[in-house]
């Protein structure tokens, strides 16, 4: 894995931190998921140990949660 | 202000957000700031915004808050 992965789920946190970490990070060096658009990746971020979102999940496995938006509990509904 | 400004004050969570951040952002244009040893900057953190450590005040003045490793209380002490 070289990327990273924004995950976030359309929130006014989220869309915040994705417009930082967007201007800070190359855009090409990260995939960017909506998790309430792309439910079918829940799963995987939660493995990758997604608490809540917005997060950054790195290129070296490990997850930064930036502020916070919802938690896993509420993008799942 | 060009720069990011990373503050945090030693702590593992700090440690570890951190390292991913610098890998991330260019070195160059990331400030750390440790406010456990440069205690004179925790007024101008907080006034930032601040309100836990690690955190990454951006050139467009919002703040990230990176996990959570102490709050601004524990830091002050």
């Amino acid at each position: 894995m070289s990327k990273s992965i924004f995950y976030h789920a359309g929130c006014p946190v989220c869309v915040n931190a994705e417009q930082e970490i967007l201007s800070l990070i190359d855009k090409s060096q990260v995939e960017v998921v909506h998790l309430g658009e792309t439910r079918n990746r829940i799963d995987e971020a939660e493995k990758a140990g997604i608490k809540s979102v917005p997060a950054l999940l790195t290129p070296t496995g490990n997850v930064l949660h930036l502020n916070f938006g919802a938690s896993m509990a509420d993008v799942k509904g």
